[in-house]
């Protein structure tokens, strides 16, 4: 389960010290590595704090997103009720609709509380929304069932971040009430190929996670909602790159291994790595995102 | 729990082959990034082992710590029964207090056993001390109820780093014999206007954990031995650049994320790390420690 | 448990997009990190797939091994049996025997099986491989009781990797059935003087893992099959640098810690990392290896 500890930013303005870094040269720095000076005069200058809706430099991206209970068979022969995210009109699936949006746009996301329980939009990963479109219960707005609420914010970097209903997290995103937010560079042409969303998940599928006290012993292993062997096999033909974002929604550690291939790191939640990384195998944990560049090769590899 | 591979050095001195940087431009290298090869000399380099005490360099900083039964309420309306280290005729907690040092001091901590059981101290992420102030029974000493004893050692590199008993560790480092060991850089202003320590644990409150046999099962995460909602809230005026020192005391891997912002990881275990990165989610695991440096923004975010 | 992710690439041609770095910059790059563009340049040039065995640079490195049920004592009194790898004429061992070989090497692992269920060799980190020697049931040979099968590939990185039977993996891992596969370069002098593998896995000492339904409840953390006191001290001189290789064969996060020193982590995967970094403390999941550098020091460290 994630852990926030609780940081409470309030408005006040400060005199940063000399811009000295830290304590490098005593605690194993590098000489000449002068990367991680720029780093750090990056992240102390990078905006900081809500966006202005008005400072959209492109169009307006709405959304409308409702939440139905289904029932859905996550391994063969077992079928669980899940509450999930759909479009009006479409059915509704875990994960939810993959949202993608461009640097710049205006994002509206309405929610539609089409469900008996109360429900809100967290938009985990993005940073420039203001308090009130942070969708956490009692720091902004519930949206009771029969309501309807909307999310608005800018996208102002690209990557790979999700949104899940933060009411009663442990039991509301055990249900299945997450999916993933995509923001796309609009004006570069990408390395990749295709890219894939595998959004990681653990299901207890003896155990109504609806009904209190909830204290689940997972059984099934999710990968966009479906367990093996109903998890869609994805093909990346011998001479592509493709790019693979990974999102743990789950509560659990992973360590997700490729046969037959190393994979590239390049990013972090929804971060460029400063320097990706070659691996077979990559742990993640729960709230992470990484986004990986995979080859393909001639073969089958499980 | 911790898993210490026993790492057992014995005095011999040894020729080192030529440096070569290990079989890298065959694995993945990159060509041109000569600060990889700098990384490699400085660790051939540095200093290894017992620095004399005689070679510090700045003045002795004296603590005495006593070890106390107490009574703490963990969550609302539990409590339970802690083993805490304090100050003198302050009262004892979980952590025990914050120890601040500086680089070049001669750090003095006096184990005063006040308690019924044998306990020692160790220094995790101390390495300039003898084998004698490491605090691991068998191996130094142990301090037997009503004893004392004087770990020195001189601090030779800024950085987070813990203090806990070392005496059967699973049960007296889960009763809360643990604290944070600060070494600080002297003479450098740090980019950051203030700094946080945040130490996590997790505690069986259902369970005195020192009756034996004792298998936890955790039911309460601590952030400096409070679980929500008895944490307190961090505050981060915007504008500000803060630094949080995450200690992990406890025994379970954990995931922590922020909302509204982006940290910036700058060092683990105490060690700057090479080039620091973002991220919004931060995975540790027992025994780590990591320095990320937060920015304050507008707004409340749990 | 290792989760994969079903990557099947198809053979297929495919133009790539221009060489863009992603979105960098808008995703907090550095601007002049351009070790940052070559990484990703040498990822997309690497070959890719499988080498075909007549381009090996070097001889033929062969080697035979067998699969025994042993009894093994992993704890002090606690006796188990253990599916175990074995060379003929050898005893069988878990881990299995270390299988080094040299970059240019054409290896040859015959696996004869001595033992009353099917086997197979995965080789775990090895990309070069023809899917057929990939060692995973159903997409290669499955070895039947009584049956041998060559498998064969050209090492062409040098690394730190294992085999291990993927056969009904839970059990079959879990039983013991892996070893480590090292890949030297031949022609470098190691900046170590010595070097030290250990595996990592866990046992459930009260469940034979060969009866089902098997859900193990670990009790035993093994380093190289045995649990503490039984895990043989490792020595390193004063003056001297080892290095260490850390592979994960077992199902549980752990963390590793090293007292009174800090070590350099270099590699993760068989990969050289892009700058290695200082830690004391280092978590691992199932299916990762890290190599470290270590260096003596006086006293005694547990």
């Amino acid at each position: 389960m994630k852990r926030c500890p609780r940081i409470i930013p309030v408005v006040r303005a400060c005199m940063l010290g000399t811009l000295v870094l830290g304590t490098a040269p005593a605690r194993g720095e590098t000489p000449g590595l002068s990367a991680r000076t720029d780093i750090v005069r990056q992240f102390l200058t990078r905006p900081e704090g809500t966006v202005p809706l008005a400072q959209a430099t492109r169009g307006t991206h709405e959304f409308t997103l409702e939440v139905h209970r289904i029932q859905t068979e996550i391994v063969p022969g077992v079928q669980v009720e899940q509450w999930a995210f759909g479009f009006p009109g479409q059915p509704a699936s875990v994960p939810g609709p993959e949202l993608r949006v461009k640097v710049g746009e205006r994002v509206q996301i309405t929610l539609v509380n089409t469900h008996d329980q109360p429900h809100v939009l967290h938009l985990h990963g993005i940073t420039s929304l203001a308090q009130e479109m942070d969708g956490v219960p009692h720091l902004s707005h519930e949206v009771r069932p029969g309501g309807t609420f909307t999310y608005e914010f800018v996208a102002t970097e690209a990557g790979t971040h999700a949104y899940h209903c933060h009411f009663q997290t442990n039991v509301h995103l055990d249900m299945g009430m997450y999916g993933a937010l995509i923001v796309e560079e609009p004006d570069q042409i990408p390395i990749w190929s295709k890219e894939h969303t595998l959004i990681l998940d653990e299901w207890d599928s003896r155990h109504d996670g609806a009904k209190l006290p909830y204290t689940p012993q997972y059984d099934a292993f999710l990968v966009n909602g479906r367990a093996h062997p109903l998890i869609p096999e994805l093909k990346i033909p011998s001479g592509e790159t493709h790019l693979v974002r990974f999102i743990h929604m789950g509560a659990l550690p992973h360590s997700l291994h490729l046969h037959g291939t190393s994979f590239l790191v390049i990013a972090k939640d929804g971060h460029d790595l400063p320097l990706p990384y070659l691996a077979d195998t990559l742990p993640i944990l729960p709230g992470e995102r990484y986004d990986v560049l995979v080859r393909g090769r001639d073969g089958t590899f499980p």
